[in-house]
C-alpha cells in the first residue's frame, strides 16, 4: 500500500466548502487504496487576523516569540479539526493532530525553528488503523514542550518533511496555482507549464520570485529525495514534479526564466584591496540582519576594489545607515541606486550546453535594455537593468530561449501584454 | 508567598483592551508580593465562531467529539497567549501554558471531560522563576495527548482545580456580575449582595439560575475546600465569597430565593403502586437523556402512585414521545402542563430555624400566589407555582425573608419594579 502526503494551503482551505473540497480529495485518494496523510495551513486570513491581534494587546511593539508562537500555531490546529470533521461526515475515519500530537520535534528557535525529529510511528499507527491523518503544518514542539513555528513556507516544510520521514511514494503541494511556469505568466502570457524540474533549477527559480514552493522546502526535499508535484486544489490537471537532476534535464539549456522586479544596490568604491576587507564588509552587514543577494567585487586600474551587493528596496534605509559608516571606517567612497530590477535565466542544461549567455546578453541588447551587472551561478545566470525595463526584458529572454506556448498564440498575447 | 490564582470569563476578555486590563490587574498583584495563576475562557464570541465553522463543514450534523475538543480548545489557547504578551508589554515575565503543557490529564470523555490529576510541579517551577502563569481554562489532555475539553462551566472548573493542586491562598473568580445576590436583581431591585455563602447554599442557587459558578466548579471547590471569591472584572468592591460552612451561617433562616421562569410537569397517574415501578420509569426517561428535576410520587386512595417530575420546557416533547410510550406499557394516565414556573428558597439556617416553610407558604398566599407543588432538601424549599405569577412570587419571598437592602430604598424599588 502506498502513502501519499498531500498538503492545502491556506486559500485551498479558506472556507468550509474549500474544506470539503479538499478532505473529498483525500477521501478519493483513500477509496483509491492509498494511506494519505494531509498537511493543512491556516485558513485564508486567518493568521493575519491573529497578528493584527498580538499588535493591538502589544501596542504596536514586538510580541515576545514563544507566545507568537503559542497564539498562530491555533490557526492550523482550527484547519485540522475541521478537516477530521469534514472527512469524518463523507463515511471516512479521519484524525487531527497537532505538531505536538505527532512529536515534530524542533529546536527553540521560536517564529523560525528547524524539525529535528518526527515521531512517525504516530503517524504510521492511524493510518494502519484506517485513518485519514491530518497533520498541523508550520508548526512544531520543542523537547520541553512549547510551541514553535517553521517560519515563511513552514507548510512546506511539514509536507516535505513528513513525506520524507514515512518514505512516502508521492508529495503534494496542492496550491492556488497549476504548477510551476517557465516565467510569471501574469507578464509573460505565453508562458508555459514546466512538467518537471530539478530541486536546483526550483532553488533558483524560487529564491527569484517563482514562490509556489518556498526555498526551504525544495532544499528539505533535496536532502531527502522527497519528489513534490505542485498542483492545482481547484482542478486534476498534472501540475509540475520537483524532482532529483535527470540526464535527460540536460537538454534543455533554460528551463525557466524569472524577474525579480525590485532590486537596490549599494557600490563601495575606491576600497583598500587588501585580504581581509570583504570579509570585514558583509560581516558587519550581517550582525545588522541585513540579507545581501548578488555580490561583485572588481579591482579598479589604481589598485582599489569596487564591492557592490544588491538588497531588497525595503531594506536599503537600514543598509545606508550601516555602509555610511563602513565607508568612513575604510575611506571609500559608497553609492546607493533604487532603480534596478533583476533579470535571470536558469536551467541545469547550462552546464553542458555553450552559447546560453551570449543568446541571453544578445535578446537583451535587441529590446535595446541596457545591462548594469551580471552575475552567474553553474545554472543561472542574472542581470541587473533598469526597473522600467524589467518586463520587457523578462519577455525577451523567454523568447529567446523559446520558452513559450505556440508562436501564434505568444505573439497575440504579446501583444494583449504590451497594450 | 501567597499564591493567588485568578480566572477571567469571556466577556472579561473580549477584545485587547479588555485583555491588557486584566492584564494589569494580575500584574498589579504580583507586584504586591504574591505568585499570580490567572485562568482564562475564550475571548467573547470566539467559541460560537467555531462552532459555527463546524457546523458549515459538517452540514448541520453533529461533529466528532475529539475534533470538537481539538477545535475549541483553541479559543483558549490564543486568549492566554495573548494575556502573556500584554503583561510582557507592561514589563512583567509571564508564560502561557495549554492544558497539555501544565500536564492537565483528563478521562476521555470528550466536551465533558472530568479532570484526573494536574502536574502543579510545571506551574510551580514558573512561578518560581518570578512569572506570571497563563492557563488555558475549559481544557485538558488524555494521558494518550489528545485533546479534551470540560463541558459547560469548564474554565470555572480549571479555576478551582488549578487552586487546590497548588493549595492557592485565594481564588478569584473576576466575571461581569458583583457577586451572589439575594435573588436576581433585574426582577427584584432592591436585591442585596451576599457576602458570605456556603459551597451548599450556592449549589442550589446555581442550579436554580444564579450562575455566576458552575455546579461542577462549586462541588470541586467544596470537595478540595477551596475559597472562591465572586467579584466583578470592571471594579475593585468585594464580591462574594463562597466558603465551607460555618455556625454563623445558620443564624440567617434564608440566604438567597431563586425563579426558574419556566418548568414544565409530566404527571403519570393510575400507576400500579408496586415495587420497581418507579425505577423503570425513570430509567426509561434516563436511557433517552432527558433530565429530570424534582420528582414527586404519591399514592391515591384507589391504590395507584401518580408519579410526576418536572422538566426543561425544551425536554417537554422529547419527554411526552418518552412517556407516551410508558404509558401505554404501564397501563396508566399521563398528564403534560408547560405552564408552571419554580420559586425557591435556599439557606443552610433552615436546618436550625423553624418556620421557614410556613413565612413562605404564607407569603405566597398573601401574595395570592396558588402552590401546585412542594419539594424540600435539607436547605430548600421550593414551590411550583404558575408562570405568569413567578417574579410576583419571587418578590413576595425575598420580602418574607427581609432580603433586601433598606427598606426605605426597597419599597421605592419595588414600586418601579411593579409599574
Amino acid at each position: 500500500m502506498s502513502i501519499v502526503v498531500m498538503k492545502f494551503g491556506g486559500t485551498s482551505v479558506a472556507d468550509a466548502d474549500k474544506i470539503r473540497a479538499a478532505a473529498r480529495r483525500a477521501v478519493r485518494t483513500q477509496k483509491k487504496g492509498h494511506q494519505v496523510v494531509m498537511v493543512v495551513s491556516a485558513m485564508g486570513k486567518t493568521t493575519d487576523a491573529l497578528v493584527d491581534l498580538a499588535e493591538q494587546v502589544m501596542r504596536g511593539k514586538p510580541a515576545p516569540k514563544r507566545e507568537m508562537d503559542q497564539l498562530l500555531s491555533t490557526g492550523e490546529q482550527v484547519t485540522i479539526s475541521l478537516m477530521a470533521m469534514a472527512m469524518e461526515e463523507m463515511g471516512a475515519s479521519a484524525i487531527s493532530l497537532t505538531a505536538g500530537q505527532i512529536g515534530m520535534v524542533t529546536d527553540e528557535a521560536h517564529t523560525k525553528a528547524r524539525i529535528k525529529s518526527i515521531a512517525a510511528g504516530r503517524i504510521r499507527e492511524q493510518l494502519d488503523e484506517g485513518r485519514i491523518v491530518i497533520v498541523a503544518g508550520f508548526q512544531g514542539v520543542t523537547a520541553g514542550g512549547a510551541v514553535t513555528t517553521l517560519g515563511r513556507g513552514g507548510s512546506n516544510v511539514t509536507l516535505v518533511a513528513i513525506a520524507a520521514a514515512l518514505k512516502a511514494d508521492l508529495c503534494e503541494n496542492y496550491t492556488d496555482v497549476d504548477g510551476v511556469y517557465t516565467t510569471d505568466p501574469r507578464i509573460v502570457p505565453n508562458a508555459r507549464k514546466i512538467s518537471i524540474i530539478s530541486y536546483d533549477e526550483m532553488l533558483e527559480l524560487a529564491s527569484l520570485g517563482a514562490s509556489v514552493l518556498h526555498n526551504r522546502a525544495v532544499e528539505f526535499a533535496k536532502k531527502y529525495d522527497v519528489p513534490v508535484h505542485v498542483r492545482s486544489s481547484l482542478n486534476n490537471r498534472k501540475g509540475t514534479m520537483i524532482v532529483a537532476e535527470t540526464e535527460s534535464m540536460e537538454r534543455i539549456a533554460v528551463s525557466g526564466v524569472a524577474l525579480k522586479e525590485e532590486v537596490a544596490r549599494v557600490s563601495l568604491s575606491k576600497v583598500p584591496d587588501r585580504p581581509g576587507i570583504a570579509a570585514r564588509i558583509f560581516h558587519t552587514i550581517a550582525t545588522h540582519d541585513i540579507v545581501v543577494d548578488d555580490i561583485i567585487q572588481t579591482v579598479s586600474e589604481d589598485g582599489t576594489a569596487v564591492v557592490s551587493f544588491t538588497v531588497d528596496p525595503g531594506e536599503l534605509s537600514e543598509a545606508k545607515a550601516v555602509c555610511n559608516g563602513l565607508a568612513a571606517a575604510l575611506k571609500c567612497d559608497v553609492r546607493y541606486e533604487d532603480h534596478l530590477a533583476k533579470v535571470s535565466a536558469v536551467g541545469v542544461g547550462m552546464r553542458v550546453h555553450t552559447g546560453v549567455a551570449e543568446k541571453m546578453f544578445a535578446a537583451l541588447a535587441k529590446a535595446k535594455v541596457n545591462i548594469e551587472n551580471i552575475t552567474t551561478s553553474e545554472i543561472r545566470i542574472s542581470c541587473l537593468i533598469d526597473r522600467t525595463q524589467g518586463k520587457k526584458a523578462l519577455r525577451a529572454v523567454h523568447d529567446a530561449f523559446e520558452l513559450g506556448a505556440k508562436k501564434t498564440k505568444s505573439k497575440t498575447a504579446r501583444k494583449a501584454a504590451k497594450k
